[in-house]
């Protein structure tokens, strides 16, 4: 989706009035600056099943989903017809205080209910970013009630994404987002990466998993464990390359966290909502309980805006306890907190997930997806795969050639145009194909993504050869 | 909506399975914690025009309109059609980087057309919090881009009201939000309250206006022009209490920002949309040309979630020209920034809001309103009434009393709970009573605000002569 080939590729992207006034008024997200209205865009415009459609009518299979959001497939009778329904009924009414609606109220129910240990407490808002920023307020809100405002830091690791509010965006760790925006750095902290590859690795499992725990150990000494709040943790890193810890990461920093009194928010707004089988990852996979959870994206099979932070009841019952008597206010919240439509439209998404059982198709095609992939390293231009169930990345490199090198990175630009080019949407980040189909993707549609892949790859090389990538 | 009255008040509150699970498992905006799960909610189910409804079938006047937000009235089929008529299209797609969708461009189209002067460029958000601390970012990438990454301090204002992230929490200014969450000091700046009442003023507006800008400027003299990014203002300080600066304020303040080279950011976040005539107050009503305005809640009616920056063509064009050439990514944005749901529905609103000239019945309605709430200072309990179009606030208090004490948020608690069980739903802060009702608003649901408000008073007189308030 990032650059055009030869002079037919681009054509659908320019011309047509919407793509004008997209190029001339819109500020996307991740635009790029240097660009700014003198590209068109691919501008999407139907959407069916796995599948969507753009302006010149050419249809894509989505191995996407959306932005790992679109869990259920696009066209779901059942999510619209809940959210005219609601919209019909009572479309929104102020959340503060002591005022509640019906959706909110059984969505939060519905969360508690699938959600590991006392996360019972439901904190609802409008997207991941603002859930990360309310969990970490928490966090805040937590200790200064115990009396401890100083343990305020934040722990966070090198290539997370949080989100882009400006705390949000300071916990993200990823160093090609990082530019000339200002950004948190007294209070916030970033541990090493802990993606760890088996079949690129000098250490081995256990060792790599010693050399990351010491490290996270070492960090809490040297800011002192009476500093810090929280840490906040991916259980697999998703936008920063699908990077997954070893194993026994997970538990270790959970002890670690419990040792030194940090509160664990895990940032289940990729991994939750089924992407690797269940709706929550943190204790049916990893065989943790965290204290906060965030969730967003597959919430709602992205058909609605919406996030919330579980929160356990240690939290919530010390909150109440300790409240300030003078001021017991929790000041914190969105006029959109729990909006109406958008939880009647989670609660039809949970409800379709339950009946289809949708996790468990996950973690039956899951693995195929991830095996199937991974036969792609048979090219020359692959130099890994990595995957968990339906979420995966391969990554591109010229022979020889290591990391998001400026020719890598055209490398697999290449790589994704000629997917798009043959109808598949990837998404592309540094030399990462990165996937995430909707959740009910078949192993047929598998076998289509694998196929156009290595297609895509095979010209790649071609390309590479005749001396056009560099 | 804040406090029981006798036995019968609280009656429809408990009870409920619904209501029970909110009680259980929600944490609201602006919850008391010392009370978390032991309240029933005012759970509101259904809507239609101005009035709202409980789980127990009594129907509301929403004076307050959804949260200053709801400005054609509930159940309107255009916007409910478009939602799902989107939905059905294509509920969601990423729109990141070079990827568009047709609600959003149409949308940042008209946004352009409606707004003041340049500001031609449209970057979405989710809410207004969103909105507010992506403005934020931009000043600071603008001023970075420029080579000086120094420019990045805020001004705000005491009793601003700019959202809930860690940023814009610590740019709101309100005395009483401010609890035991952490907040950053270090690079905002809060200058006074600049509300101005001429029935209780001391000094004249211009003696008033004269104080307010040598207080600006000596601001921005010790912080140093050289580190001062921007200034942020909603043009009239809406859940602060309607506070409304002197004539000329907001000529002064664009001004002294123009010479010191500060970004104006103005939050019409309330004030957008109609809620005083206009789609945009900053020029229409207040003769400023901003550089950026947010804007958020009307923009949908408060049926989707929703939020925009808008951005002056000077700035985008900046940040083009000077774009850092090895990382030109505006790394700032949000999975569901444009979401076309939303997006088609705030289309259908200002559709809506055209073809009916909401904005003229504002402005015929609006003096009538303010007018009319103007009467109730002839109670004893009314120390001041203040308005512009269809935000206003009454303030109530123990005669001889003043300001927001114990007894008199108690007084004015009472009188919101005797509106409410007349029939009447207000916004209860501090020691006001704030209004803000859908802009079809009729004359004759004015009348009736006002003669439940007249009647709310006197009994809350007679409370509390009977000794009942303290
Ligand atoms: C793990 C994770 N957390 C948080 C976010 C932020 O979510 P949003 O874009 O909805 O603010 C994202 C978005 O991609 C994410 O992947
Ligand atoms: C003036 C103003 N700005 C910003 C906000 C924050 O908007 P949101 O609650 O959608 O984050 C509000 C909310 O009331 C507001 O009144």
């Amino acid at each position: 989706m990032r650059q055009e080939i030869g002079e037919t590729g681009g054509g659908l992207r320019r011309g047509g009035s919407l793509v004008a006034k997209d190029a001339r008024h819109v500020l996307h997200p991740w635009a790029d600056l240097s660009a700014l209205g003198g590209q068109g865009s691919l501008m999407v415009c139907e959407a069916q099943g796995v599948e969507v459609m753009d302006s010149a009518g050419r249809k894509y299979l989505d191995a996407i989903g959306g932005m790992w959001c679109v869990t259920v497939g696009y066209g779901r009778p059942e999510l619209i017809d809940a959210m005219q329904a609601q919209a019909r009924r009572m479309p929104y009414f102020t959340p503060f205080a002591d005022v509640a609606n019906e959706p909110a109220a059984e969505l939060a129910a519905l969360l508690a209910e699938l959600s590991p240990g006392d996360l019972n407490r439901v904190h609802f808002t409008t997207c991941g970013s603002t859930a990360v920023e309310s969990a970490v307020r928490i966090a805040h809100l937590y200790f200064a009630s115990r009396g401890r405002p100083a343990k305020r830091h934040v722990l966070s690791r090198v290539n997370a994404y949080h989100g882009s509010t400006y705390l949000a965006a300071s916990l993200s760790g990823k160093e090609a987002d990082r530019t000339r925006f200002h950004y948190e750095t007294e209070w916030v902290h970033h541990l090493e990466n802990p993606g760890f590859d088996p079949d690129d690795a000098p250490l081995s499992a256990s060792e790599r998993l010693g050399q990351l725990i010491d490290g996270m150990e070492a960090a809490i000494a040297d800011i002192g464990p009476e500093n810090i709040a929280c840490f906040i943790a991916e259980p697999v890193l998703a936008s920063g390359g699908v990077l997954i810890p070893p194993p026994g990461y997970h538990q270790a920093t959970r002890e670690l966290c419990r040792r030194h009194d940090i509160l664990y928010i895990s940032d289940e707004v990729v991994t939750g909502f089924g992407r690797v089988g269940h709706f929550f990852a943190s204790e049916a996979k990893f065989g943790i309980v965290p204290d906060m959870v965030v969730t967003a994206k597959g919430l709602t099979s992205g058909y609605q805006p919406l996030g919330a932070v579980l929160i356990s009841d240690h939290i919530a019952g010390t909150l109440t306890e300790s409240a300030d008597p003078a001021k017991p206010v929790f000041s914190n919240g969105f006029t959109y907190s729990g909006h109406p439509v958008a939880c009647a439209t989670a609660i039809a998404n949970i409800d379709v997930m339950q009946r289809e059982d949708i996790c468990g198709h996950v973690r039956d095609v899951g693995p195929y997806f991830v095996e199937r992939l991974r036969e792609l390293r048979n090219s020359p231009l692959v130099s890994a795969v990595r995957g968990d169930h339906l979420m995966a990345c391969v990554e591109c490199q010229v022979p020889g050639e290591t990391g998001p090198t400026a020719r890598n990175q055209a490398l697999a630009g290449r790589v994704d145009a000629y997917c798009e080019k043959a109808g598949l949407l990837v998404r592309p980040f540094e030399n990462l194909c990165i996937m995430s189909p909707p959740l009910v993707i078949t192993k047929d549609e598998i076998d289509r993504i694998v196929a156009i892949m290595t297609e895509s790859l095979a010209r790649a090389e071609h390309d590479l050869r005749a001396g056009e990538i560099c």
